[in-house]
C-alpha cells in the first residue's frame, strides 16, 4: 500500500513525469545480467531474471538448480540448459542461499504418483526462447512444450501457462523444492529442514497451505493461496511417496501435487499465488488486495509502469549500453529490501511474534549490510528516501526485539551473516542528511545500544579494554577491528549532530583504535593476541589468515574511511602512502589461494567483493585524483558489462550495481553514513536525479568522450566546488554539477 | 480465567461444597506415585512429583537427570539422587519425552563464567528432605543448602528459595535445559533442537526472553517473563562459552544467565515465571492476571483448594491406601490435557498460526489419544463435563486447521505418535453422551472427514478397496485393522443417533473388517499382503512382528470392543472363545525378546500396556462375569501401589489412573465412545459420584470386605439392574447403584 503512495509521489514530480511520457527506461533492463557465470566459472552476479515488483515480497524466477547449494544462490545459472520449476521468493545477489518457496512446474502429460515421488519435471529450455522485463518473464520449456510467462505484484506471484493444442495440462505444485537438506556451514545454525507444511485443495480452482522451514533463515514461516483461472478436474496429492488418496489436505514434510486441467477448455492457465509470512488469511488478504483480476497482461503493465516510475528518479544521457548496465543496475538495487508484512500490516518480527504495523505501514526484510552499507543504502537515502527512511525504521523495530540493530536481516531475523554492525552507518546516514520521518531519538539509541551492548563478534567489553579485538579472544579481529572503528565514527558524528559530547568523545576515541594493530614494520595492519604481541605466521597475500574475512590484508589495509588522514599519517605521510596504495593496484602476486570471493582483481584490489569498493576513491585524499579517475573508469569499463556474466562478483542485494550508479554519475559515498560524497569522473554527458522533493540535480560533463576520463574542473551550482566533497544537503537542494573533463 | 469458572460452577453445587469442608482430599494425593521404576528398571509411571494445577500449561518440576532422553519422560526419576534444575513443562506418563522450557536452580556459591559454560548445578537431595502435595513441592538441595519451594497457577511458575544464612545467593536460569539434542527418533522428525532463544534484562529484578525449538512437538515457541522479589545486584549473561558482558540482552541457542542476590537483605527469594506459547506479551499478561502477588503461600493455598474442589467430585469410603492410590489418580488423570491458551484466548494453532479464542475460553493439547480415549477421556466425559466438551470443541480446531482429528496432539501440533483416529470415539462419546456445548454437527463432519481423508497410517482407500489394511502396503496393519474398525464404530453409533444411515451402513460395514484379519486356524489375527495371503513367519509371541504395534499377537486378539458378540462368533462359540481367553491370562510363555511397553503380565495379558485394559472384561459378554470381577480385582491389588513405583506401566496421561478410577468404583468403559460402562467389582463399600448437573450418583457394596469380591446383585435406584451395562444417562441422572458382594 505504501509502496503504491510512493509512486503516486513521485508521479507528481511534475517534471519527472512528462520526461517519463517521452521515455521507456524498463527496456534498458536486462534481467540476465549477473545470472551467468564466466568461462572460469568463478564469477557471478547471483541475480535471478524473474518477476518482480521493487521491494517485493514474491520474486517470481526459475530455478536452475533440483537443490541449490552454493553458486548460484539466486537458484538461475545462465550457463544450464534445464528448468525446474518457478518458485516465488529468491535472494538477488547474496553469498548465502535459501527462499525458493512454492515451486510451480508445467507438464503436458499426464503424471503418475511414482513420477510426482521421484519430483523432477526439469525440461530443456534456451535463451533464445527465454524473454525478461521488469516484471515479466517468459521461457518456452521443450519437453512440455508449453511457454510459461510469470509476473508479480508485490506479495502475489502471477503465472500464464500455454499449453500446446490437444495435449495434456498439469501444473505440479512442490513444497519442497529448492532447499537443500542436511548440515549447513552457515553461522550459528545446524540444520536445514523442513519443520512441518500443508497442502489443502480448496475447492476445483483454489489450494491453500505453507511451509514451516529452518534454514539461513533459522525460521520461516510461508503461508500460500493459490488460485488457477480454470478448475482442475483430477488431482494427486502427496507426501513423498505417500499418496493422499481422494483426501483434499495433506500434512507432512515433501508434500506434492498434481492438478489436471482439461485441454478441451482452453489452452491458457492463469495462476495466481499469494504468500504470506503470518498466516493463510494473510495471504488471502493480499491476493484480494492486489489480485483479484485474471487478466495476466494487466498485471505486466502494471509492474512496468512501477518500474518506470522507479527507474526514471534517474535520467541518464549514454549509449544503449551504458544505460543497460545502469537501468539493470538500478533495477538489481531497488528489488530489495523486502516487504516482509501483509497488507493488512502484520509481520512476524526478530522474536517470531506476531506484530502490526501501523495503518498504510509496511514492514521491510534483507538487510544485507556488510556490502549495501557502502553504496546500496546511500542510494535509496539520495534518490528514495521515504523508503530509505522505512528501511531505518524497520531496522529499529528490529533493534527493539533483538536487541542491536541488524547484521544480516533475513525474513526479519538475524543471522549474523558477515562481521559489524554496519546498519549504523545506515541510521547515521538518515540522521545526518535529515531523512524525514526518522524518530532521531530512537535512532540514536539504537546505534548506542547496537555499539555497547556485547553480541555475536561484537565483544564490547574486550573492544573498550584492549582498543582491538585479540585475536586470541575473537576471530576475524583486523577485519572486525577496522569495521569497528567505522562504525564507531559514525555513532561519533551523529552524536556531534545531537550535541551528546560524552558520547562523541567515548566514540570517537573508539574510532582511531585501527592504530593499534597496525604495523609499520611491515605496513600492514595485522592481528595481535591479548597480550598486545603480534601473532606470527603473517601473510598479506594470504586468504586464510583467520584474522580476515573474505579478504586478505592488501585488501583491508584501506579500510579506514572516516579517517583517511589517519591512515595516511600510519604510513608516515603522502608519500609512503601513495607507494603502497600504488602497490596495491599493482601486485599481482597471489598466494596461490583460491578464493570464492576476491575477483575483478587490478594487483591486490578486488572489485568482485565489497571491502576494496571505496579503495579507488582514497587516491582523492593523498592529492591524486586523477588516479582515482583513472581507476573508477577502469573498474566499471573492466568490471561491468551488458551480459549475463555482466558483473565481476555477486551483486550483493545491489552493492555491486550501486557502486556502478554512483561512479557512474561521478560521486561516490566513499564514507557512507555521512552524508557526504566524493568525486570520481562522470560517464555520462547528462544525469538528472529528480529528488523526491520536486527538485533536481543536473549533472552535466563539458567534453565528455569515452576518452576523456580526467575531470580539469567542477562547478556547483555555478560557482568553482572547492575540495573534492559533496554533501547530501547540495544535492537534494537541486541545482546543477558541472563537470569539465580534460 | 475458564478454569476458575469451572472450579466457581462447582463450588456452587452445595452438596459437594457442604462435604468439601469437612474433608481434605489432596492429603490422599502423593505426586511420587508412578516416579520411581522398579528392581528391573522395567516399570515407572513416567509421572512428576512437582506443582501444578488442573490442566496446567505450567507444571514446575525438579528434574533429575542433564538431558531427559527416554525414561522417565517426565524427567524425574526417584532412584537418582541429584537434581539438575526445576522447569516449567512437564509430560506426565508419556512414552516420549519434550518440554522442560525455562530451568531455574538455586546455588550459594558464585557462579563463575566456566562454570555457567559447564551449565552443571546439579546438587544432591534425599527423599526424606523432599516433600510434594497437589500445587506444592519442596527439596533441600544438599551442596548449596537452600531450600526450593515451587508452587503453581495455570500459566505461572512460582518459587521459592531459602538460602543459608550468610552465604552467596545465585539464581541459574537455564534456556537450554533439558533437552536432548542431535537425530530423533520420533515419527517424522529427524532432528530435536533449539532453532533460537533470546534472554533480556528487564531491569533489576525482571527477565523476559523465550527459545523456539523443534523436537516431538515440530515447533514450539516459548516466551516468559520472569520477576524476582528481590533485586539481583549481578548478573552473568552467556550464550555457551560467550560472555555477553554488560549487555543487557543475548540471543543464540545455549542461553543462560547467573543472578545474583545480596545475602544481606533477606534469606529468602521469590520467583514468578509466566510463559506463553504466542509472545512475551502474553507472558506478561498471563502473570498479571494470575501472580500479582508476592505470597508465595497464598499461591500454594489456592492451588491446594482448586485442587481440593477438582478431588472432591468423587467421594470414596475406603482405606487410607486405596483412597491414596484413587486421589492420585485422580489428581493425576486431571493434570491434563494442558492449557495451550493464554489469559487473552490467543493460542498457535496447528498450522503455526495465532487465533483467538472466543471471550473466556481456554484452548487445550496434550492428547495422547491412543491411552486415554480408552478410560481417560470418558473419565472426563462423566465427571468434569464441562472441561470435556472443552476438549472436543479444540480437538474440532484441530481438526479445522489441519484437516483431521488429532492423534496425538502435543502443544497444540500433530505428532502421529502411534496408530487410529482415537479422538472419533471421546468426539462420539461427548454426542452421545448428549453434553453440553458440542457442536453436533461440526462434530460429525469432523469424525467423517477424519475417517475418510487419507492421511499417515490411515490410508482409507486402501482401507475400503481391501477391507482390512495390507501389511505390504501399511505397516502395523493388524493393529490399524483393529483399531479402524473400533473408530469406525463409533462413527456408526453417532450416524445412527443422527439419523445418518448411509454413513451408518457404511461404517458399520468398515467396522466389522476385522473379521477379514482372522486366521479360525491359528485363532489369531494375522497380517495379509494385499493378495489377500497371509503373510508367513506369524508369531503370536513376538513383540517384534511388524503388524503389531507395542504388543503381540495375544494382546491384540482382544481389541474388538464395539462387537464382542462378533469376536467370540470368530472362535466358534463361548466356548472355545472362553478357552482362547483363559489361556491369554495363564499363558506364561515369552518370545524373549524384550519389550518396553509390554508389562503387569497375568500370562499374556500387559496391564502396563494400553491395548490389554478392556480385556479383563470381556469374561462378562461370553457369561463368565465373576472371572472379570477376579481379575479386576487381581489388577487393582498387584499393579497399583500406594508408592513410588505404583504404577505397572507409563501412566500415559493418567490413562492407568482411569482404569484404577473406574475398575475400583465397579464398572469400565469397555467401549469407549459409547456412553455407556460395563459393571466389575466395586472396590469401596461407598463412593459418591457429584455430577456437574448438582445430582450424586451413589455407589454401595453390601457386604464388602476385602475378601469379597464377587458381585452377587446389582440394584440401580432400587430396582435389579438388568445386564451388565450402565449407560452415561443413568449416571448423571443421580441415583443409586446397589451392589452386593458374596
Amino acid at each position: 500500500m505504501t509502496q503504491k503512495r510512493t509512486f503516486t509521489i513521485l508521479i507528481l514530480s511534475a517534471c519527472a513525469f512528462l520526461m517519463a511520457q517521452a521515455q521507456d527506461y524498463t527496456i534498458y533492463v536486462n534481467p540476465f545480467i549477473g545470472t551467468q557465470t564466466d568461462e572460469t566459472g568463478a564469477l557471478s552476479g547471483s541475480t535471478f531474471p524473474g518477476a518482480t515488483m521493487p521491494q517485493g515480497m514474491v520474486q517470481l524466477s526459475p530455478e536452475t538448480e533440483q537443490m541449490v547449494t552454493w553458486d548460484p544462490c539466486s537458484g538461475y545459472d545462465y550457463n544450464k540448459d534445464k528448468i525446474y520449476g518457478f518458485t516465488h521468493t529468491h535472494l538477488s545477489g547474496t553469498g548465502c542461499t535459501d527462499l525458493f518457496d512454492v515451486s510451480l512446474m508445467p507438464t503436458s502429460s499426464e503424471v503418475t504418483p511414482e513420477q510426482l515421488a521421484a519430483a523432477d519435471f526439469s525440461q530443456h529450455y534456451s535463451h533464445n526462447a527465454e524473454e525478461a522485463h521488469p516484471g515479466y518473464y517468459s521461457v518456452y520449456l521443450q519437453e512440455s512444450g508449453v511457454r510459461a510467462e510469470l509476473s508479480s505484484t508485490v506479495r502475489t506471484g502471477i503465472h500464464r501457462y500455454t499449453f500446446p493444442e490437444g495435449k495434456e495440462q498439469t501444473i505440479v505444485l512442490d513444497l519442497d523444492r529448492g532447499t537443500f537438506r542436511g548440515q549447513a556451514y552457515y553461522s550459528g545454525r545446524r540444520s536445514y529442514d523442513i519443520i512441518q507444511s500443508q497442502l489443502r485443495i480448496i475447492n476445483d480452482h483454489t489450494i491453500e497451505g505453507y511451509r514451516v522451514i529452518t534454514g539461513w533463515a533459522k525460521l520461516r514461516k510461508v503461508y500460500f493461496r493459490a488460485e488457477f483461472s480454470r478448475p482442475f478436474n483430477k488431482r494427486l496429492l502427496m507426501d513423498g511417496s505417500r499418496n493422499a488418496g481422494k483426501s483434499d489436505v495433506v500434512n507432512g514434510r515433501t508434500l506434492r501435487c498434481a492438478l489436471s486441467f482439461s485441454p478441451a477448455d482452453s489452452r491458457h492457465l492463469t495462476v495466481k499465488v499469494a504468500i504470506s509470512p503470518v498466516d493463510v488469511e494473510g495471504a488471502r488478504k493480499n491476493m484480494k488486495a492486489e489480485a483479484s483480476s485474471w487478466q495476466f497482461d494487466a498485471y505486466t503493465k502494471a509492474a512496468h509502469d512501477c518500474w518506470e516510475h522507479e527507474l526514471k528518479r534517474i535520467e541518464i544521457e549514454g549509449t544503449d549500453e551504458q544505460k543497460t548496465i545502469f537501468y539493470t543496475g538500478l533495477y538489481h538495487v531497488l528489488m530489495q529490501p523486502n516487504t516482509m508484512s501483509d497488507v493488512d500490516g502484520r509481520y512476524m518480527d526478530t522474536n517470531y511474534e506476531i506484530k502490526q504495523m501501523p495503518a498504510g505501514q509496511t514492514y521491510h526484510s534483507t538487510f544485507s549490510l556488510w556490502d549495501t552499507f557502502r553504496a546500496a543504502h546511500p542510494l535509496y537515502t539520495l534518490i528514495a528516501p521515504e523508503v530509505a527512511s522505512q528501511f531505518v525504521r524497520d531496522m529499529i523495530l528490529h533493534h527493539k526485539t533483538y536487541g542491536y540493530l541488524p547484521i544480516w536481516d533475513l525474513w526479519g531475523q538475524e543471522n549474523y551473516c558477515m562481521i559489524g554492525n554496519h546498519a549504523i552507518p545506515v541510521v547515521a546516514d538518515a540522521i545526518l542528511a535529515n531523512l524525514p520521518g526518522i524518530n532521531v531519538e530512537e535512532a540514536y539509541q539504537a546505534m548506542i545500544e547496537s555499539s555497547t551492548r556485547t553480541h555475536l563478534n561484537s565483544p564490547f567489553e574486550i573492544w573498550e579494554q584492549y582498543g582491538y579485538m585479540p585475536q586470541t579472544l575473537q576471530n576475524t579481529s583486523v577485519s572486525i577491528t577496522l569495521e569497528q572503528c567505522f562504525d564507531d565514527a559514525c555513532v561519533a558524528a551523529v552524536a556531534k549532530k545531537l550535541g551528546r559530547m560524552e558520547d562523541y568523545e567515548r566514540f570517537h576515541r573508539r574510532s582511531l583504535f585501527y592504530r593499534n594493530l597496525f604495523d609499520p614494520t611491515t605496513g600492514f595492519f595485522r592481528p595481535k593476541d591479548e597480550k598486545g604481541e603480534w601473532i606470527e605466521g603473517f601473510d598479506p597475500l594470504s586468504y586464510e589468515q583467520p584474522c580476515f574475512v573474505e579478504g586478505n590484508a592488501w585488501q583491508y589495509m584501506w579500510f579506514v574511511p572516516h579517517d583517511p588522514q589517519g591512515l595516511i599519517s600510519l604510513f608516515g605521510g603522502e608519500k609512503p602512502f601513495l607507494k603502497k596504495l600504488d602497490e596495491n593496484f599493482s601486485l599481482t602476486a597471489t598466494s596461490g589461494e583460491i578464493n570464492g570471493n576476491a575477483s575483478g582483481f587490478i594487483g591486490q584490489y578486488a572489485h568482485g567483493n565489497e571491502p576494496s569498493h571505496h579503495t579507488v576513491y582514497l587516491y582523492n585524499f593523498a592529492g591524486r585524483p586523477e588516479r582515482t579517475q583513472e581507476l573508477v573508469h577502469q573498474v566499471r569499463t573492466e568490471f561491468y558489462r551488458a551480459t549475463p556474466c555482466g558483473y565481476a562478483g555477486n551483486d550483493d542485494c545491489g552493492q555491486m550495481s550501486a557502486w556502478y550508479i554512483f561512479s557512474s554519475l561521478g560521486f561516490y559515498p566513499f564514507h557512507a553514513g555521512s552524508a557526504e560524497y566524493v568525486l570520481g569522473t562522470p560517464l555520462f554527458q547528462r544525469a538528472t536525479l529528480h529528488m523526491a522533493n520536486g527538485k533536481d540535480f543536473i549533472i552535466t560533463a563539458k567534453n565528455k568522450t569515452p576518452e576523456r576520463i580526467y575531470v580539469k574542473k567542477v562547478r556547483l551550482n555555478g560557482k568553482p566546488l572547492k575540495g573534492f566533497t559533496l554533501t547530501h544537503q547540495q544535492i537534494v537542494d537541486g541545482g546543477t554539477l558541472e563537470f569539465t573533463m580534460k
